[in-house]
């Protein structure tokens, strides 16, 4: 199932997208949910926000080898905090502060937690992910590397676009994540070259922090990031997700 | 005015405090309020939580001179996140996770904000902020020391309690603040010895992050902190707000 969120009227509701056509949803998909009649709108003027509304997002640094430019694989994931401030949909635009210097994209694989999980076994993980959806781990390096932590450097707003929809029945474990910029492809990486998959991440992690519906885990981001621009456009596209563009601009 | 929330039934609700006793609110804090009537309870019968719901928190690092240890002052505030999964109130136990080694605790004094701000001037800073609690920024050495970030060091689950209530009219700038460990006092500030006050980290952080109704900011922490053991009760207090108390138990 694809699930998607549609803003009308200043209202945000949850929707599926089947093929090319919307269809509103009464409920969610984190709980129970059902068609709200058999109207539908096609994909292109529905009018898509970010699919979630996450409460926490947690994503890993260091996560592809093809990233670690020659610094030694850590023993354990590496976690850190963007925040929901970072949060925008697809079409929103990416933001570069003027204060930043400069600002790369990453491309990533987003997995969306469907229900509450704490301790969980690496084994049950993926038992309690929603779907999977793409995201831009946008990161101000300068902050990235001279602020005590990477509070800004990660989260500063619109630093974390996320969509275009929720996917339920992907394989995690095989799915391609290409990067462009301006059509041009400056990322590619399979997720199978995760050295923490997501049920190791998600396990990993729920030993510390209760995960709650909507959470999201990124998945890492593989090789050597590109730099934005103002007037860029920036898409990440996973394979049977679809593609998450943004444009950028001077903030 | 001073606020609280309780739960009652299963459900939380707002409150304000007057003396001893509490009376509920209709509405809340952020916004439009009024008293539901004019029943009151004894405030140690009322069942106080953590007196807001925040969805960002923002922490300090090296803020007060006195925990500096001879390190340089920074130029800049510097932030770190906490999650929301770490809050917890008056009286909820605080878990020693099992395989975390030394975990401390920080007393300090948190802002709370009342409405919408970002890049806000710091002399405009202090009217966005709805009121002042007491906030304990509990603190897993091994973890903060070793990890790349301060992820599950600064916000595993109950590693951020906060409250008991929300006070409006005190001055930000002359509070005392106190940590008491079974009783024993382990730390004592003033937050007139914040290297950068209220005014100038809210305006700071406004600059790239855009703070809600209900996100809070940590003071940061002064002295050497104390280290928690199973069994321990540990409090926190500030002039005018009073104590934060939480029970220590192994996770």
């Amino acid at each position: 199932m694809r699930f998607a969120r549609i803003s009308k009227d200043g209202d945000v509701s949850f929707a599926v997208v089947e093929g090319d056509e919307v269809t509103m949803i009464t409920g969610s998909p984190f709980g129970e949910w059902e068609k709200s009649g058999t109207a539908t709108t096609p994909l292109d003027e529905a009018g898509l926000v970010a699919p979630c509304s996450p409460g926490k997002i947690l994503a890993m640094a260091e996560n592809f080898g093809s990233h670690l430019h020659g610094a030694v694989e850590h023993t354990e994931p590496q976690p850190f905090w963007k925040a929901p401030n970072s949060i925008v949909g697809p079409g929103e635009s990416i933001l570069l502060p003027s204060h930043a210097g400069q600002v790369d994209a990453e491309g990533e694989l987003v997995a969306v937690i469907g229900s509450r999980c704490s301790k969980v076994a690496p084994e049950h993980a993926l038992g309690y992910v929603l779907g999977y959806t793409c995201g831009n781990d946008v990161s101000a390096r300068y902050w990235q590397k001279n602020d005590r932590q990477w509070w800004r450097g990660k989260s500063s707003d619109t630093f974390g676009p996320i969509g275009p929809t929720i996917v339920s029945d992907v394989d995690p474990s095989d799915l391609e994540v290409v990067t462009r910029i301006n059509g041009k492809e400056v990322q590619r990486c399979s997720v199978s070259e995760m050295i923490f998959d997501f049920a190791a991440l998600i396990s990993f992690v729920s030993q510390s922090v209760t995960l709650e519906p909507g959470d999201l885990i990124f998945s890492g981001t593989s090789g050597s990031p590109a730099t934005l621009h103002d007037g860029d456009t920036v898409e990440v596209e996973a394979t049977g997700i679809g593609v998450l563009s943004n444009p950028v601009a001077a903030g």
